[in-house]
């Protein structure tokens, strides 16, 4: 089984209301192919939802915060309404203008369901979206994408019951394919361009039929 | 930029003092090549080290605790030595023979050296190596591969004072790469079936020069 993970163009800064999909189609390398999964940073989707704020950055995280999970010296791990628990509830001031910070989309499924549902709609792919985000984890340094939104993939496979090689059934039960599909994408940008995400092909046998998204980033949330 | 990732193919069933290395060559498609990223399984590390035990789970479980994070019904979340917070403590006894349970490496990071020294003294390649195992999430469902052994790549890039594409320092300032990499290779595995790994190609930027180890997945460990 072979894989490949190739980043989008270099886009325009987005502002709210530009064509995001237009913008995607112009960037993707080759275009798109049935069964592609397009990744995309949850930055890009959140600007042209007009999610880009002139406020306070603390007030704006306030906003956000659901639940306050940990707090290290500036630093604050908050649980946001979307269940992702993240630094600064996912509020953002890099790769934006000076006095503007960037909050999350406000139903990352949503807008994965509409972008997916968009590329089928101008170019007849059965494409499948994972919007993706930048978190730490509580017992290890450094960050790893994840994903906040998907649409055409079930977001967990469930190996529940299936036997391993010895005929025992496996133990663990569901990788979290979307969340590596996000960490994957996140191999091949760099953080500091332009670049809005980037085009995983090759497992096809994840993405659903034309139509159907399946449950969303929503089923990657413990309860 | 574009990377692939490729599953190794099948080996045999392994035990201890097997020549892994011999193996993995097999296994690997059209062979190694400068600055391609091997992922192995802790799995197929750990069997060929002799860490295939004929013992009782519990018994084992409690040997390789360090500390016992949290507990649901028969699950034990556990801290390691190694100072990695997994599902009983990493004892897997699925894809092993009845009777048996396998423990993980007892040094990952010494094994992904010996791994990478030895494909460089028997290729003459400069491949990298990351040993990965399987690990849920506090906050979120289902389970991702990560790296619990590196050698040859920095596990983590330090971004910190890079500038942003509108000349902000990056808040982000260290992904953890050598997640990323064990997570995308996770994406080409069949957990039930014997392929140890997978090749990632089209990363050589962040293998470093021949003989350089780095700090290891031991910096991926929150002190």
């Amino acid at each position: 089984m072979r894989l490949t993970v190739q980043a989008l163009g270099v886009l325009p800064d987005l502002a709210a209301g530009d064509d995001l999909v237009d913008l995607l189609l112009a960037a993707w390398p080759d275009g798109p192919l049935d069964g592609d999964v397009l990744v995309v940073s949850s930055k890009a989707v959140a600007k042209v939802e007009g999610r880009t704020l002139r406020a306070d950055r603390d007030d704006v995280v306030a906003a956000e915060t659901d639940r306050e999970v940990a707090r290290r010296g500036d630093l604050r791990v908050a649980r946001t309404r979307h269940g992702l628990v993240l630094a600064a509830a996912g509020v953002d001031e890099s790769n934006t203008a000076a006095g503007t910070v960037v909050a999350l989309p406000l139903d990352p499924d949503a807008s994965a369901r509409g972008l997916r549902s968009e590329l089928a709609t101008r170019t007849g792919r059965n494409v499948a979206v994972v919007v993706t985000d930048t978190a730490g984890r509580p017992w290890r340094t450094g960050q790893t994408d994840i994903a906040i939104g998907v649409a055409g993939l079930e977001p967990l496979r469930d190996l529940a019951g299936e036997p391993d090689a010895w005929g025992r059934p496996l133990v663990v039960t569901a990788p979290a394919v979307a969340d590596e599909l996000a960490g994957s994408a996140g191999l091949v940008l760099a953080k500091a361009a332009r670049t809005p995400g980037a085009v995983v092909s090759g497992l096809a046998r994840l993405v659903l039929p034309p139509g159907e998204h399946g449950p969303g980033a929503a089923a990657l949330v413990r309860p």
